[in-house]
């Protein structure tokens, strides 16, 4: 029972959500987390609601089990203590704007020359490179700009913004890849890399259906509700106490769904192969609800659950914290207090791996430079 | 120039978009993927829109440049090709539903005991383990059970999905984190591991403000429109010409922001902390948007660029197609046909690593069972 990122150090000098949720991935791996936050205010993040008492529990939630330093990176002292971190970690994340740690001495040429194995993980708003490399950006700025608002939300209503930070949480996922690849080389060769993440640039790569459909048919895919724009039926349907969610991937669900409704549809041509049914996805819907609302939701989920045809329910954030399945699963674990008793809840590590274990709490997050002298005294000691 | 997982062979069972997708990270990355289809149908997402021609531009726009090889599972001739594939492969992606690969004699207990050093990807509806680890699901089906569509729309109005397929995407997204520790932890113990993906969890590990809110408040969240439920100012404004956004992060920002519309609320207790801002974050739009509604979006996106102010237009998928920051960061690709001609358009990778090549191209999409000969060759030739 191993965690495979064991032995490994990673230093953190970013803040809000993206670098603190890739070096949170990298911790439930089994990295040894250092925040390096600025002296005074810390991470952003700090300030950031819900509150438990005077904590951020946003804070809490992403950066529990991490300890915490405060250097001045302007500061002599400081930055001394900083490079024999440095000569220590396997990887150090950042998300200054670009050219930033150029200007404090800690530049990509500078760094790898000094420590050739060490990985630099930089996620920013639009990346290093490009016109607008300079400017800032959050999770609301590049959802709307990278066109994930504009297929979210009803075609006759306002944009909306994906209701998870996917603006910020994407880039987090994918720098923790970057940081995993160069890590797995190095063993090879090394040496450390460069990893370049740009919140925009992510919000791309989720979008490959969007991409094929405007260049491969010259139509801009607009917002659909709850519905799946490549799939059909895979909506929301009304039954007779509220809305609940069916989806059938492939003709033998679809054939499954019909029986189990009563719906003689399987044999009609406009419903017959997936592509039929995306293209005749409206008046399937008002076929499908014409059945459903005549019971309720919990009568339907049973019976095409039964059938094994996916169904849901929608459930709110309190449902999901009670969910027999995802309680099953340790999704949802404790963050513990300085004493070791459960303060609140936070979200599990969805990588399961075999011979690795799959903590059930997780520790407090680190007061503002509260692990300064465990640090010191490490990097002493050895 | 080396890709980080130049000389790893990646088997794919898997169909539709998770697994898919984590493959395409994977070959993004220099891994080598054999797609491995069921004889016939192949992969369901053959038969998704949009179409160019006969072919799934969906499913090309996942899979270019991975080669396939149709085999039955069921059948001892495909099994013992399978075999010599998996004697060679490093890592095996699946996506049955649990319990499949076992009756098929390719469990993990079994695979491993064969082969000590190969890597299993599952990802799978539900996971392997809990009550509901046999039932299917897809990515409707998980942005409902699992919260995010309870967050995504307006309050006033039905939930919708995120318009990006992020119940699949961040399954692939982890799926792919899980084969590289593995692949980094194999380096020192010479040992696979078997990664357990659950679409539904993924889903819980994007919630992480969303969890602590309702366990460290008792208060569950709703939908917030186009507004971030952490940050304000964050949120869409109305211009006089339609809307954009704007995200003010910390106090800097937001004095900032006062100062480029000429708001005398910097000093004002009711903004002076993200905390108050967040909690009279109607009031504080209503104040911004009676500036804004003066002139343009043009105008104010200008403006406050200038200024150093994160804003931007909510762009639709053709202008992320024109987008010059993105055409910068080589962020749209060109799929070739046979001929090596662009066909269309994907999106990039957005791992960006020093010493690697970025592509500006991807290979076509396989035929179902496009490259048997080749592969049966390279078995046998080696």
């Amino acid at each position: 029972m191993t965690q495979p990122l064991k032995g490994t150090l990673v230093l953190d000098l970013t803040h809000v959500l993206a670098g603190p949720f890739a070096a949170k991935t990298l911790g439930d791996l089994g990295a040894r987390v250092i925040k390096v936050e600025p002296p005074g205010r810390g991470d952003d993040a700090r300030a950031f609601p819900p509150f438990k008492g005077e904590k951020s529990a946003y804070f809490a939630a992403i950066n529990h089990g991490k300890a915490s330093i405060a250097l001045d990176l302007e500061e002599d002292a400081d930055r001394a203590t900083f490079d024999r971190l440095l000569a220590r970690a396997d990887v150090l994340l950042e998300n200054f704007r670009p050219g930033v740690l150029e200007r404090l001495g800690y530049g990509w040429a500078s760094l790898n020359q000094r420590h050739p194995s060490l990985i630099l993980g930089s996620v920013s708003g639009y990346g290093q490179t490009g016109p607008d490399a300079k400017r800032p950006a959050y999770d609301v700025i590049v959802q709307a700009r990278g066109g994930v608002m504009s297929l979210t939300g009803e075609a006759a209503h306002a944009p909306v913004r994906a209701g998870a930070a996917i603006g910020d949480i994407a880039a987090g996922m994918y720098l923790a890849q970057g940081v995993l690849a160069a890590l797995f080389d190095r063993t090879s060769t090394g040496k450390g890399r460069r990893i370049d993440i740009s919140m925009l640039d992510c919000q791309v790569a989720m979008l490959d259906h969007a991409v094929a459909m405007a260049s491969a048919t010259g139509t801009v895919p607009g917002p659909t509700g709850a519905r799946h724009p490549a799939v059909a039926p895979a909506d929301a349907f009304q039954a007779s106490d509220g809305a609940f969610v069916i989806t059938a991937g492939n003709d033998a669900l679809f054939e499954t769904l019909c029986l189990t409704l009563d719906l003689p549809l399987a044999d009609d041509p406009r419903f017959a192969t997936n592509r039929a049914r995306v293209d005749n996805a409206r008046l399937l819907k008002r076929l499908i609800e014409a059945v459903t609302l005549g019971a309720t939701r919990g009568h339907w989920i049973a019976k095409l659950t039964a059938a094994g045809v996916p169904v849901a329910r929608m459930q709110d954030i309190g449902e999901v914290l009670k969910d027999p399945q995802i309680a099953a699963r340790n999704m949802i674990v404790d963050v513990l207090d300085r004493n070791g008793r459960p303060a609140f809840k936070a979200a599990g590590n969805p990588i399961k791996l075999s011979d690795a274990e799959d903590r059930t709490t997780r520790g407090p997050a680190p007061d503002l430079d509260g692990n300064r002298g465990e640090i010191l005294r490490w990097l002493d000691g050895a």
